[in-house]
């Protein structure tokens, strides 16, 4: 108890975790960038964060928000990172200096290949060698209420944690379970985290089976709710195809409605619990509104950040994944742009390897990327 | 003036076509098969068929109201057959047999090589060389009112006819011209027509895309009024693929915006008629209804019939079609069907010809196919 934890971000899951965690008796610090000072002004009038709902309750008052990254993460016990992909390279390369070698660090809204790609770019900003782990998601289901308020939905039961390198996996599980109000777990590798992340399965077939509707003026859209028959059969078809390149990686890869149960209870007292059913009944996610158009991080983090690491992660193991690769192909049609190209890619992530064994030696590395992809030439 | 005509179908475009060239003036047969006499018994006890709306109005007898398919195409001077795709084969065989040497026999309601695979089920059948032909699309947008009623949304200003061999375009054309209430001119051939077929561009997009909203179960559903920014980029993609296979067989494809322009005079107006506003504000289009489900010939009938072919078509000339490709996995994936198997093939054309030139040898051929699929091995 009492540890010093920096929170890095200050949107709603940044604040959440902040909040929950001050009201834990932890010495907060919550950093923001520079050019997002504004998110912190809100919280320093508020002389705090309000949280609602199903984690601690209460204000909240941190003992420290700065958009210094010095003073934000220097002598710290854990940084947490709660930030969107696309979000990751300015964040490293204003804390990467300012860290010191295996500092834990966490980054707790990944989403596909997010600590391998990080640490990519934490070599490429100098960053020492810290103890760098990744959560297959958030802890919290959550939305803002205001610019210093949030309102939790839900908070998962559990949670894993796998450090890059995996030997890191159980000292950073230990730390988190001590610093966290629910149980975390030691993961295999990054690669399981990464294939543990519900989003990409979730969010974009939901946005872009259902384009008509967001973009109708007069609806207000729930997604979770409209996840019909043939929706439902689609996310079934991307959670398939997750469970064939885990196989592939030797991983055990549950279902989504598999991760609803043991993250939410959600299915608990039905025989089986499928990933439809779990979503469209899950009362924690029902209320969340929208996405209201489709450039939407449903759409514009979960295909370049979700999908398109998912599918380069296949490619590397030979498994074909025809409803991711044909999801990312419509999303790119919607949007005009190239996620493939935008997104991450292996490439991103400094491995030139192309094959399974390669991956997973990179995942479980104990040797820097750098020299590893020199190795698999 | 006065043809002998066979009307094939009892369908909402069978009823139209019938009810339209009986007002005309032409001693017109309406045929169906004997398993869907339910179809006739309605026609006979009102003693005719009830059409309002674009086409000519009023009260149609048809000379002749049959299941008899000798009687239906005997001695007859154009066959036009109005049934979906998937009931091809039926129809052939019922009337194949009864058939003579080089009797005019129009596919009103083709879509993606349907005269291709027709010539084939006919020769399957042991049918003589009719002088078979295709249009792009139906003439008219109708909805049927009752089992002997059907208003008629809207009629094309002009329709093209291909004749399979392609020798043959401009006599079906001459003749079609003399007893349709509109114009009619000669394709280039089979491919063209294929090509220009709007359903596997619109239908399938909005119904995919709207997936949600069609399966709620309060909603009624406009596809067409539904045509959202995201919706059109997409039917615009699958646009230009298809005017890419065009180009790649010499044909110039019209943008289905260009095509409801031409045929409906929409857009007419505008500087620039985009296929999304196109559609969008079509007040023909606008009020047709549905679909209210997935299982619906929007997606049953366009992916195997449309879309799939198209692909086809597209790899038979080294054309990547990436958009319909998604399509139909995603199509499948909703419908856990395997629709490229069950769809229309170059196999099923009787064409085992993997290039281009082949390709544009069966549409022009002087000879059956079988023997080209020969010379082409």
């Amino acid at each position: 108890m009492g540890q010093q934890i920096t929170v890095l971000g200050a949107g709603a899951g940044g604040l959440t975790t902040t909040a929950d965690l001050t009201i834990q008796g932890h010495d907060v610090t919550l950093f923001e960038l520079p050019k997002f000072e504004s998110n912190l002004e809100a919280i320093r009038s508020n002389e705090g964060i309000d949280i609602t709902g199903a984690a601690n309750e209460g204000h909240a008052r941190p003992a420290t928000v700065t958009s210094d990254p010095a003073e934000a993460v220097e002598d710290t016990d854990l940084v947490i990172q709660v930030v969107p992909n696309f979000a990751f390279e300015p964040f490293a390369e204003a804390v990467g200096p300012h860290l010191s070698e295996g500092q834990p660090f966490v980054l707790l809204s990944a989403n596909t290949m997010s600590a391998l790609e990080y640490r990519q770019i934490l070599d490429d900003v100098g960053a020492p060698e810290i103890r760098l782990g990744e959560t297959p998601s958030l802890a919290y289901a959550v939305r803002k209420t205001s610019p210093s308020s949030v309102h939790v939905l839900g908070i998962k039961r559990e949670l894993s944690v796998a450090g890059l390198p995996a030997e890191h996996s159980s000292v950073l599980a230990e730390q988190m379970d001590d610093v966290f109000p629910f149980s975390v777990s030691a993961a295999e590798n990054v690669l399981e985290t990464s294939l543990f992340n519900a989003n990409p399965v979730i969010h974009p077939v939901g946005a872009l089976l259902n384009a008509g509707e967001i973009e109708s003026p007069d609806d207000e859209y729930y997604l979770y709710q409209n996840v019909t028959d043939s929706i439902g059969r689609v996310m079934s078809r991307v959670d398939e195809e997750r469970a064939e390149i885990g196989e592939a990686l030797g991983l055990e890869v549950k279902t989504v409605g598999e991760l609803f149960h043991d993250w939410y209870g959600i299915g608990e007292n039905e025989y089986y619990a499928t990933t439809t059913n779990s979503l469209r009944t899950s009362s924690i996610h029902g209320p969340i509104q929208g996405p209201d158009s489709l450039d939407h991080r449903y759409v514009t983090e979960d295909v370049p950040y979700g999908l398109v690491p998912l599918s380069e992660m296949a490619a590397a193991c030979g498994v074909e994944t025809p409803t991711i690769d044909s999801l990312i192909q419509l999303a790119e049609d919607v949007h005009h742009t190239d996620f493939r190209a935008d997104g991450r890619t292996l490439d991103d992530c400094g491995i030139d390897a192309t094959d399974r064994d390669a991956l997973l030696r990179v995942a479980t590395r104990s040797t820097p990327v750098s020299s590893l992809a020199e190795a698999c030439r």
